[in-house]
């Protein structure tokens, strides 16, 4: 079992302590969410995030707004509705709501907020568990890759990867870094490629998280991916995913699209790690799944460590200056070698054979 | 004819006045380079940058050194040295010296430093020439491509574009955006998506030119070039390069390989604009051509306007980070579409037809 150095997500009381990942990785910092407003805003600032996170955020949240409001239908249809609204593209948040809701809606106001809690400790422990099933299962596909292509003596495995996907973005150990952490504790040699992912930088996050678990890795520029994969620097891409579709289509960070096609290119597979609540199979394809269009101040605006250690923001781009922020893009099922998840590992198109009890 | 509003290269007297786009677009100065070592130094640190004002520099910078260090043999081997060994990928740098030495070498020294002058304010004239040839003839394939999509009545032609090949790239309109120009000057609809360009941000400098010529514009994170491909939102991906060999291989800024596959997979075409001076003949192919890696503090620390205007750095990722930093890649000729030249526009393979001095 994955233990998180600091942890992302936990109830203490009736409230929730978060690590505030807009800090990181300048500083390292925990907030209290004491109300539904707290919690709302943390998902959509992104205080909180990655996908597995914000689901299992969102249910504590659920769980925050019944103990401090009372837990009438009314509060807590409230609850799901402004959660519901804080991002539209990760689907786990949908997930988590509805799994509360199912627990929650028949029971009487009275036993709602124990009930609550209780169902949202659940999530968070269950994604644990599932980022170590998906770690188990990574790792596997990790040591055929390495015994296939076959690595000369000494070299590490080299995995790219893009946007946050570890410990960081979930309870556990994270998506697409379980296999990682499960090759460190088996003592295979991994090295991780790190894209910075503009325009939130969460490669800065992963580079923190990984550099605090001693992996080795290289950070790069979002743009220096296509020539590392071209020159045969890259064994294999691994991300997460915010939503996957019925199909294999992956809605994930933006760019992650680019780097499949790469990937293809140059003959490295390509890995989604996803746990059960991020597949979608009310979602057909990819053109399905609604792609989060975000601010212009990311864009403009970058934050940074100045020279007294102090989190400073900077301006790179006018007031006005007209910009285009998606969050997300879908990589086809096509570009995508095998989907993992905490049962097992897939081709894109028998997604559903994992999971009969969505078969149609 | 077009006219620079700044120009970014000139001679005064025995010095060169560059405009200094390392304080772009925060600050718009004018700096003088009256030594050698004044004029390198420009070009290593990114003073004056785009293939084309490089070698322009680069001639400008032989004759600042005849003039102020005498001009025997030692002297002009001492300055063509110096000068190549400032930046390895873009071919404009030794196009343009040698040229220079090809003038320079037969003279007496008392004859070199005002043939040098004469050389390289040559130099300087017909790269702006050049760049209103490939705006004439970029102008020509925009139209077609209005034409044949067809565009809907109002829409802009929607062109995008990586790095700055514009004005501030050259002594004239620019290599990629020279079309955009002549297009504005022809009063035909078009807006620029304008990619960040990590690490140095030189979309930025794009953004910053095209506002001043009053052309629209959207500033996009490189990773999100792929998705508005796929969606449809892209007629044309245009950029200049450093370095195209033979076979129509064009080396250009990291993150230009990734554009030209999602535009290959979105129908979209891809043009390559350069002038001659960029044309390895002597490189058989992409594989050839020499990459540079730049330092880690390009991707580790990022400048900016501070709340008080002043030019600041921020430091993203810790001292230490270990980073990959190419500055380029290799679009292979299969995924470009035409290469346009002050001599026409032609399919890569065809290149050597529009040069038949060249031809083997």
């Amino acid at each position: 079992m994955f233990a998180q150095p600091i942890p992302t997500l936990r109830r203490d009381g009736d409230s929730l302590v978060i690590l505030d990942q807009t800090l990181l990785p300048f500083r390292s910092e925990t907030r209290r969410l004491r109300t539904l407003a707290e919690v709302a805003n943390a998902i959509r600032s992104m205080q909180v995030r990655g996908a597995p996170l914000i689901g299992a955020t969102a249910a504590g949240g659920v769980a925050v707004a019944l103990a401090s409001d009372g837990a009438d239908d009314a509060v807590l249809d409230g609850a799901l509705a402004a959660l519901a609204a804080t991002r539209p593209t990760a689907v786990n948040l949908h997930w988590a709501l509805a799994r509360m809701e199912r627990v929650l809606r028949p029971l009487p106001a009275l036993a709602r907020p124990a009930a609550a809690w209780t169902e949202a400790e659940a999530i968070i422990a269950d994604d644990a568990a599932t980022c170590d099933a998906i770690g188990r299962h990574g790792l596997g596909l990790f040591e055929a890759l390495a015994g296939t292509r076959p690595l000369p003596a000494g070299r590490p495995l080299r995995v790219m990867t893009h946007c946050n996907a570890g410990w960081l973005a979930t309870c556990g150990a994270g998506t697409a870094l379980a296999p990682v952490y499960a090759a460190q504790a088996r003592g295979m040699a991994v090295e991780v490629i790190v894209s910075e992912t503009r325009p939130r930088n969460q490669g800065l996050l992963t580079a923190w998280e990984l550099r605090e678990a001693g992996v080795a890795h290289t950070l790069i520029a979002d743009n220096a991916a296509g020539l590392l994969l071209a020159r045969g620097e890259v064994d294999a891409v691994i991300t997460g995913a915010d939503r996957v579709a019925a199909n294999g289509d992956a809605a994930n960070k933006v760019g992650t699209y680019l780097k499949a096609l790469a990937a293809r290119e140059a003959g490295v597979p390509v890995y989604i790690a996803a746990p059960y609540s991020t597949l979608d199979f009310g979602c057909a394809d990819g053109a399905a799944i609604p792609i989060e269009d975000r601010g212009a101040d990311e864009v403009c605006l970058v934050r940074g460590n100045d020279a007294g250690d102090s989190i400073a923001e900077l301006r790179l781009a006018p007031d006005g200056t007209r910009v285009a922020n998606p969050a997300f893009d879908v990589t086809p099922a096509r570009l995508i070698a095998a989907i993992i998840t905490e049962r097992g590992v897939t081709a894109p198109a028998e997604l559903a054979r994992l999971y009969p009890e969505h078969a149609r």
